[in-house]
């Protein structure tokens, strides 16, 4: 699963850099059909969940990832199941948060779109 | 998503009971080419995943379940994401550790079977 691996790192790195630098740059890694769970509020499709993420309450993020897992979501198609923990840190704040994220990647020609994403944070 | 939630629920409800009070009794919830990474290391198979759930170093366990999140996994099955975080106590330890796991569920008849399966402890 080298390759799968591969992709799952390529895809959280791209990902966290840019929610962390130009979080409207992530609108282009969803569909209408897309969904993202944000600590446990739903939105759908890509005007939906653009809004959700730029509306997001803190102007200034770092996310940290602590351990990144892949498995391949299909036996017919190259989907992939992207299960991601880490640290949050919002704002200077010095107390990270941990969190929880999965996502599901569609192969789209030569690149992948997120068709499931679910974010969690984690309280001790 | 009423329905997917409600089948979440009790995927998860039948999960951890089943965990923390008869181990073996998960494997027929996994086929031949189910997959579980647990703490980074991967396995496939029933028998493979119901060796690695036995072997796991503690005697006692409780889960608590603290959110849980669905979304359909696939437009044209009825298939879903069930994302999971908690607590999970292990051997009369006071000191409970933050888990998140996550599973996709595919349709088998009139009941569900877990294709894949991702384990992790959050460590703050």
């Amino acid at each position: 699963m080298a390759d799968i691996n591969a992709i799952a790192k390529q895809f959280v790195d791209f990902y966290y850099s840019t929610f962390d630098t130009n979080r409207a740059g992530l609108a282009p890694l969803y569909r209408d059909h897309s969904m993202l769970t944000f600590e446990g509020t739903p939105t759908q499709g890509v005007a939906s969940i653009k809004e959700k993420l730029e509306g997001l309450p803190f102007s200034k993020v770092q996310h940290k990832v602590t351990t990144l897992d892949a498995q391949p979501s299909s036996p017919n198609v190259a989907s992939l199941i992207v299960s991601v923990t880490g640290l949050l840190l919002v704002d200077d704040s010095e107390n990270p948060l941990n969190f929880s994220q999965v996502f599901q990647l569609i192969p789209d020609g030569s690149s992948y779109y997120v068709f499931n994403d679910i974010f969690r944070l984690n309280y001790g």
